[in-house]
């Protein structure tokens, strides 16, 4: 039961089902997010919630990892699968959406984050993978909701739904961020410089799955990840590969060699570090010294200084892999994730209001061992005086995130809506009005 | 003066301008000239020649590095650029055409073969281009007539007409192979195997620019390498790179390890030998280890067994680079060419006919120094008893093959016509019908 | 003050910095001690003790990183140096010592064990480094006391002299353990093996400096590492690198293949992993493909999985570089270490006499970060119902360990003797001797 | 039978055989021949030449490839076996030696070179290699004659001893070139810039073996490569590779992609390229990041243009390989070859001897395939207006050169002697003494 709310449990889990299916059909990849961010607008807007897109969520100097040339594309295909011509304009090519549904009494600014973007992973074509054979697996090849944000939103929606019913019960402002390009950390810090969350006294996110199983809440996850993410481009110097190998500057063999370099960065004393490349093109034609070469990679460390370290070793091994092979080399930040920390005042309240939104067994801390763009929100709400928690709704998973057979336990959204419907309430009920900043 | 011919020279030095120039406007990969194709074929059928498609000039079975993703596209493609349906269908899938002259007259089976497609390059888009500034640069982005086959298409068009027009003054059978996939050595092979040479007593073929300056004519060009065309297909498991990054297995890595090991392949004793990798693509997410890695490579060698050794080694570290990161790798040949010997008699013609055909000076050999599809035709007439020859045709050059400045000197190839017409009309002149096999 | 002993604190001091600047003079790396095994058991002879040698306290067939090779040049030098021939004799070519002081009143079996080896570092020669300008400086190039063992070495000296001094008011028995081959963990294992401390109650070991400052005692060391120590051999074929480069098969080449691929090991989601290769020699000339390379390394592990989940990698690796360039790959196993966990009843014992034996400062738990030795032993001796200990004698260091210009600080040693000293006294004083196993 | 020379055959095949085994026991590397140096300067003083040594042959300043710390050893061990104390202080720490033997008439002034140093190679320890089971296998562990200079040194004597006994029918003046460190083209130059050939007006030098089978004479050997022999030294930091794996700067790493990336330096389209890497030696301690590497490498090319391209790139891989590792990289030049092209005249003049000689069969051109030391010696002497020749004496051999099987057919001593002897002769019986520059 959700409390002193008016809600009606059975109809509600089975609507978020519908939404979470139809976001899990028509993934769509960071910066691309056209159709979902369309599909989450018109609910909101037929639930009275005032929208604000574009320069009033994001601050467009500061984007990371959008690349211009896929956005035209996804427009496109956003409207055929009928994404709404006055939502995409007031989007003015950049996804997510902000809603706020003020209260009109005295009270304070809570904020909801959820995460709208797919993953590029190919879904399984396997008959026993859930979305495929009860029909709503991916209609995109190559993109897929292989990490729960299909599920995200829709809690999302559902939590707007349970507000706007009991809005006249609630007091101060509410704010949901549906947030584009949380994955490879792409829009957290172009959010938080936009100012959105400025006047934000208590800040919510969660994940679900992430290794915790249905039934479970972590509270406070630790270890948030440090995270840079960046692009190298090579650009050498094609030649017939027949006629005159040494006329060549080959991009390929340096980014292989800054790949292989890059995977051998020495371990760090002082704690977890990671580095992979998850995508590199390279060359034109079989007999043609490649003359350039892409790579897409990414660090991570458990602080900053251990990211840090990460990151230079990169950038020194990308010059040297240049020079090496007499090219040109040119590193492209494509996103960035810092740390998260929660405020214990939240994790108590959080603690508190699981056992009554459907969770059996409440976890204090875990290791994250993620990054997390909710990291760049949490700090901005935090250095402004407000509280912030990220916390970790279980979920059995058939796969790991960002696998091809990924898919969650559905069950597991409304025990998410309760959380944060309940937690909003006991802010509201518990909080001395005089506190607020 | 073409010899014996009626021939309005500065009309068809015109018109093969003409011709080479709408090749070039519309470059198609190997295995996708349909446009082509079809333009060649028009022509041809007016011209009132016998055409050959399909399954009569190519053995399916044993085409090289054709994939059919590709070839429906540029189906689609070839018709918007204005390909007939009707020669579409005639192709069923497969490009190319041959062309049969028959005089009715007793005398001898002679073929001429002209290559067709173009190269996965991206044409220079400098001002200073010629194809840009006169407007007859590639509308296909990445694709260009970089090798010079749109001259060698003209030029049999041109070669086409004159024979036509002149019909009555020539004996035996003269044949005309516009020859696809010649890039990567793809096609030589199942166009030898379809055995519509199987007749030909007498076969040329030539190659313009090859580091030859206009004018000049090499009748004999030496040292023509063999090659091995392979894809490696590497395949591992995906994981997510931050949170359990020994659970995956890196394709990627492996893939990188792969080229940087074949690059270093030891030189051989024997004499030269070449390995390049053209292109590399793998992976999906930028946080996800790389499941899947595909490369395009290529070896070459001076003859067959520097050749082998160069494959055997590229074998030995595909295996072993999969091993080192447990993943599979799959091996697949995309194309092979094996040396080719030309016949001292018709160098000898060739040698005698380049004066008056207009070139001003005659060379003997000349290091060829790259592979050539035609060797399989070559070997084809030769082990059935025939002659052969393949020659150089002299073009100043703004850039070497294959490099997106590449364009020839449009004057030499009148020259080229000339040459072959000449060469027939002396072959025509001098042989003893009964010698004919 | 050392707790109810006669001991004369300030010439002990004295003795305790002659011993150690002797051993530090002539230092031996594994399984090389006979001038430094010579020296301790004469001492001991003369203290009264009875002496161990050989396979009294070392199980021959689980010695691991001996090369006999060595072994003689090794006991020519320690005659050279005044080894007494009657020690060599009894030690039998394998180094360390043992000596028992039987009280021959019932009470505990108590061991201490000093590890005596030194690591083949070149000492630093700058005239700046306290060893060099006070005339104690390493006299066999390469090799130095640069881990602290032969502070160690006269830490146990010393607790002989004190112990043998007070012996009419001891109990139970008394064993000392001068250990060879620590370095690398190679003699461990060999040691538990052979039984000697199988009746032994309490066992005490202790490692100076570790990034402890001087002054301070850390109890209980945390996160031992589990390791594996390791040589490849590699093995090709020799030719000469101009006539004929493709006739060899690189030794050289697989292993630095093998190295950049190890360092390159993917990091583990459960923990602290480590791989080194410290040292590689290869090829015999400089015109010569090299027919021959040897390479050593380590792996280690926070646990027995992650290390074993690095050296399965390092094998793998092996195997696939020797494919990968046609060569034979041997891996020699050269040491192992173990976890090691202490005993809470005697890291509050040691806690306890930590400040009267001269300690300012006591801290419970701190990462030890590195291999040790002694898990074998510690192992050995709690499996067989003992309690075990390792601690941290903190000491000012000028440099880290295994480094050249490592110094300790040598007022540290007094205040080791008098915790083992103590700690001996406390359970002979507070342990019920029914409780003794 | 020599040509109008007194000389017992038999006998002089016996001590060539006796010379070249007393050589082959007491193998000296180069700039170590300090035992060889004084038994040939011992013999040739008994036969009355005239001595040159150190700086009077070989200009210090320009020596390359010469180990100090090897110098002292190698001088002691020469002791060891008997060199005399005389002839080391004239050397004055510089191996080799000079002869001269000055007729008193007017002619010619000609000169022959033997090259006397060993290889680092080990002997082959099989019972069927012939220097083993006849008892005169190397003594020098490591250190072989397995190039066949023991023969060179041996013939050298031979023709010292007839010219010497056939002094009375002589003319002109010969120098006998007994040459050190041709192993790695380190003494040649250093040998030219003394200036103790510009005399020369005639200048002769063989190999034996070379893949020429017994029998054979190769008069004018092609395509000598030129090369460049250098030693790269890393420096980096040593650091615990346990506790802290990132405060190292891995020099072996640097070696390992330095080693990699130039066994992969692209193949050049003009001609025949090499490069090898003989020799790794780096590390200290098993768990230290390894602070020092050293590797040995040569380049080689058909010309020079090809070997400049060479060693430009290895250059070029050195500093990025010190960058990519955060490590200093030392290149020091141990060694250089240029090539070598021989005059007509005396190509003929060679072939004509040969059958005299008792060669059977006589080869214009061959393939050389390696670099000589002798290309400065020619050099020298053509560029002051004198002739050169170098050519190749055949033996069948037990295995290739710098393979420790290697074996020579000491049958095969005998006709180089007399192809010599004859070519002087020649020389002075048909050259016109006002033709002498």
């Amino acid at each position: 039961m959700v409390n002193n709310f008016t809600v009606d449990e059975q109809a509600l889990s089975q609507r978020l089902m519908n939404y979470r299916r139809e976001f899990h059909r028509y993934p769509e990849s960071a910066w691309c997010e056209f159709f979902t961010t369309s599909r989450i607008a018109g609910h909101l807007q037929l639930l009275g919630y005032e929208l604000c897109f574009s320069d009033a969520i994001i601050a467009r100097d500061t984007i990371m990892g959008r690349d211009d040339a896929n956005i035209v594309k996804a427009q496109e295909r956003a409207i055929t699968w009928g994404a709404q011509l006055e939502f995409l304009a007031q989007m003015d090519g950049v996804t997510g959406v902000g809603a706020i549904l003020d209260t009109g009494r005295p009270g304070p600014v809570m904020a909801i984050r959820f995460d709208i973007d797919a993953v590029d992973v190919m879904e399984s074509q396997d008959d026993s993978h859930r979305p495929r054979f009860l029909g709503f697996a991916s209609l995109a090849p190559g993109v897929a909701h292989a990490c729960g944000h299909d599920a995200h939103a829709a809690i999302g929606l559902g939590i707007a739904e349970v507000l706007a019913e009991n809005k006249d019960t609630l007091c101060g402002k509410i704010k949901l961020l549906f947030q584009p390009a949380e994955e490879g950390c792409r829009a957290g810090k172009a959010i938080a410089e936009s100012g959105w969350l400025d006047d934000v006294d208590y800040f919510f996110a969660a994940h679900i799955g992430m290794n915790v199983p249905s039934g479970t809440l972590v509270c406070d996850p630790q270890h948030f990840l440090c995270s840079s993410k960046f692009d190298l481009h090579f650009s050498g110097k094609p030649a017939h590969a027949g006629i005159e190998p040494n006329a060549g500057r080959n991009a390929l063999a340096a980014a292989c060699t800054a790949v292989s370099q890059m995977l051998a960065i020495p371990r760090h004393r002082d704690g977890m570090t990671r580095v992979n490349v998850g995508q590199l093109h390279a060359g034109d034609g079989r007999n043609v010294i490649p003359a350039n070469a892409v790579l897409m990679g990414e660090t991570r460390g458990e602080n900053r200084e251990l990211n840090n370290y990460m990151y230079q070793q990169v950038e020194q091994i990308a010059q040297a892999s240049a020079m090496m092979h007499g090219v040109q080399v040119d590193i492209k930040a494509q996103g960035e994730a810092i740390g998260l920390q929660n405020d214990t005042e939240l994790v108590e309240l959080i603690a508190k209001v699981g056992p009554q939104s459907g969770f059996t067994e409440i976890i204090q801390a875990k290791d994250f061992g993620a990054s997390e763009d909710a990291g760049y929100l949490v700090d901005r709400v935090q250095s402004r005086g407000g509280k912030a928690i990220y916390c970790l709704v279980g979920s059995d998973l058939t796969a790991g995130h960002h696998n091809g057979d990924f898919d969650i336990d559905e069950s597991r959204m409304l025990p998410a809506v309760k959380l944060f419907i309940n937690a909003i309430r006991q802010v509201q009920t518990t909080v001395d009005p005089d506190d607020i900043a």
